[in-house]
């Protein structure tokens, strides 16, 4: 009820302040039987890890998850996942000065009027590391996925800008960009805004192939309604669109009913088997000025955002995945 | 779990296929003792009716609303309210050459392919007519929200566009075009549309004011999340932002800190208390040509959305309101 | 979250007061494309309906099944199937002295003091009534489950007693107690109690033969679990037991292993395959002295109680099998 | 989905299997700044830990609760609040006989049924371990509750019976028996019982007093339901009852109605101020035999149970409290 569960059949529980012991999250709904990878899932971590990239924040935190339950001999049970990940590099000092201070845009304002009370420490349930508790989601219920492919780029950031659908097997480069002739342009920057106390917004944008036809229910829970809870859900998410989006108020339907790729593989709420296309766009971090120059902030969250989206998306999937199987071979 | 419902505390469960007896809802929730209006229910209604509208669908549904249950002495009893509309226009004769045409966009395949079965007479679960079934819980939420104002318009259709944010207090005429100067011409375009079998998309943008503080939870149950699940339910909604949006990308930290405004109202996932400003983008209805001409369909769904996006508002405060209340005067 | 809804991946959402305008039910996760018959459906209805037995309420109320949504020529379509019983006997006149008149052992006065307000005509959602809505979605759920035999009978009632487990394909008579040779000596002791003014409670027992193994989840949601909620549930039920039940605290664990039997079918919580033996007791029903002759009142409800028992039974059943199916055959 | 989660306002989530890492629940709901104590919580959990009392098993486990969420200086923040306890002292080669070993009456074959995969070491999920997660949500739950007095008490052991209700603020000595002046000889009991490799059930008891009014809902989520679901979910146990229960089958309405006591402190499914009362039967553990007079198990698992059966009802009328909260003061 306090919304720290997502899912129905497969669903994530997720808790941990930034600044408590660890951050965690209880996967339930996960097959029995199937092979997972702690090097696989430490992998997925690492690619949202702090400290990896030089365009991002200098904390390095080595984000080490440890699974507690649900697995066995190489195998999950089909019991709950709990998995943890200890919070290591709190330096409380750094941000006693935040008691008072509430950054705009940030929780720290609204947590205080809601619950009166708050880990002033850091940004509580509110802080990107929440995240770190959607990635190991995201890596359990893509076991379900082997057969469907799910990638997210960046699509937009400061000058750069990539327009084409790229191919989904190809490499990004580190910043998740699919011109991978620019990543060392966008690290620089980057690290020009952190020198400038200064954020970036940007945007995203996430293809799927090979989805199962007949993902997602015809009324409330559309797939393009969950998808779209599920991505608005992360911290820093202001839109959400698939297929042509916002540009569909611009068109007549003879223009619209011309090319299927327009509806982005979702008619109706359900997926069609087409590809799916969807969209998101970040705000700029909150933490600017002085405090952003110190380096343990993100000028950018996007590219360590990816993970993330991937995350969030094949939880969607591989719960809406299940709700269907349900009702097959009865 | 086939997600016919929605809400937490309060919650709506939809029922009703286009073409059979009765369209309906089953709202569960509404605090007892509340005062309701038959009347006041039914002028939601009608502002969703077929057939009110030149510049929509020439179908009359007389729409007229019998509550069943949860209601004694037009007070609320805290006990389910059940609604029915009943279905009264099902021109069978029209739709049955719709066996095996499907619409592009529409749910007519995804539907088959999903179920292996289909009430071909119409859109079943996917028309537009399971809207009704929005206005109605958006009604009965309504009624615990009597401080709060929210209000939706459109600010894009066609070559009309509305870009501010007008007086909530206002007469935005026949089809919620806050600058009723340009109602008739509005008409006219539409009225034009459906002459040449053709359809057209737009934008809706919401407001709320006086919302409470504090509404929404930090992780999975934003309230932005919430709302964007909400109203991407919606049939032909394609997009979703709030404050910004889509422009975020575009802008640094320091630009996009230095005014409130630029977070629409929920920081952290969770109310300011500021204006809560919205945005969607609706689709070109999927019936164009010919079938359009017949003057059944509406050339552009949202004047006849704007109810239906405001239902679903209130469903979501007056969730979170209660789930927040729970937590009060312990 | 106000309990009206029961299930989970197959759920039935209740409505209706006992002197509103109907009862009724929203069945969702029923499978599409299964074949139903109006005529099973209200030969359910007609197994709890008053009027019927000369040793139950004299009230007649035809109840009568209308199915809303959810169907197209004789199959389900697997979206939410909305069914409503009007209520046509509501004779106020009967109930008015009751406004001030709680029933001990009735709804009525924790009702008013749980919502502040009450339809004082009669038992509104606490009202048997109500059952209308288990039974309906016990009918539907049944669809699920051809090849599993559920059957409850009374196992006592006053003098008479039936501690055998009969055969399940036989006929209990019209007070559903197995040795049909006591029927009319049963009839004659319920008219007598009515003379009376007096009521009786009793028991039931159910059998379930050839439940699927492995239904039921080993934490919370253990099938014991769910059974004991569900019939827990039902208005009058004191009490729930399966297998041994109260007996299993005058027996060593060496006699209790000896025999299979004693553990009714349900192992860990989950279906091992045998027979599910369960066992509940009802109060005697609430209406006693004058008020009871007039007749309109059940001196023994658990005669009407059957179909309802044996339909929550079902809607568990359903509901565990969809949810054991949706990790079938990944 | 998979049943591994509790409650819907106060709701929580357990996982971990017997021989895994650790035990561990997250619990969802609790309001923020509430003052808590580690002390406190382990307290409970001591209550129900093994190697503690003569007549129960040998193996010690210090568990130890290690709270990972939701606390800060003392106090709750009405985040999510995950605590774990680590497995110490899992000996699996004391198990690894059990691979093909299935104990009638436990979950080991309906396990493997179910998921075709089973950590044979030990219960997994159906270990008495996992009630560990109960007994500390119940802590939590309880500090909701500060003006209820919750107890718990064994009513039946062998020869041992208790049939009164006692003081509730006694002291029930190191079995729960009210009649301390018995502990000695219960103690006796069961370890003679453990000599001869045998077992036992009995019976619990529960009573509530100073429950608020109001809390249960009419239809599916009647108090009573509540109850029954979250006590018949414990492992061992076999059957629910509150008021006069069973007995309720031998009595006529002017009888019942004459002692409002009968009626178990819950009318309509509503509590209606009075004590409440129930009670509930636990079958004989399933380890008998050369396997149990290894000491490592329990000849009756009651003892152990009594802060469990309390945990469950904390959880229970925490969660209806704050669900009955949500509509006062609107």
């Amino acid at each position: 009820m306090r919304g720290n569960s997502f899912g129905k059949m497969l669903s994530i529980t997720s808790f941990g302040e930034s600044h408590g012991e660890a951050i965690g999250v209880v996967i339930d709904g996960v097959p029995p039987g199937m092979d997972y990878s702690l090097e696989d899932l430490q992998h997925e971590l690492d690619r949202r890890a702090p400290g990896r990239l030089k365009g991002a924040t200098a904390r390095k935190e080595p984000d080490r998850a440890e699974i507690l339950s649900g697995v066995f001999e190489g195998k999950t049970l089909g019991t709950p996942i709990a998995v943890i990940v200890k919070n290591t590099n709190q330096r409380s000092a750094d941000y006693d000065k935040l008691k008072e201070n509430y950054r705009p845009g940030h929780a720290d304002k609204t947590t205080e009027a809601k619950y009166g009370i708050r880990d002033h420490r850091g940004g509580g349930r509110s802080s990107g590391r929440e995240t770190v508790a959607r990635v190991i989601g995201g890596y359990f219920s893509g076991l379900l996925l082997k057969d469907v492919t799910i990638r997210a780029w960046i699509s937009k950031v400061g000058p750069f800008e990539y327009n084409d659908v790229p191919d989904l097997s190809g490499d990004f480069g580190s910043y998740s960009f699919p011109d991978t002739s620019k990543t060392d342009e966008i690290e620089k920057y980057l690290v020009g805004l952190k020198k400038d106390g200064e954020s970036r917004g940007g945007q995203v944008r996430i293809a799927i192939d090979n989805c199962p036809i007949g993902l997602g229910e015809p009324s409330f829970d559309k797939l393009k309604a969950d998808m779209a809870k599920a991505l608005v859900s992360i911290g820093a998410c202001f839109s959400f669109s698939f297929g042509l989006g916002e540009e569909m108020a611009d068109h007549n339907g003879s223009f619209v009913s011309s090319n299927t790729d327009n509806f982005g593989g979702i008619e109706g709420g359900i997926s069609n088997g087409n590809r799916i296309m969807m969209k998101i766009t970040f705000k700029p971090t909150s933490t600017i000025g002085d405090k952003a120059k110190e380096g343990r902030h993100d000028p950018c969250i996007i590219p360590r955002a990816i993970p993330v989206v991937e995350g969030m998306v094949k939880l969607v999937l591989a719960d809406h995945y299940l709700r269907q199987n349900a009702y097959k071979n009865l």
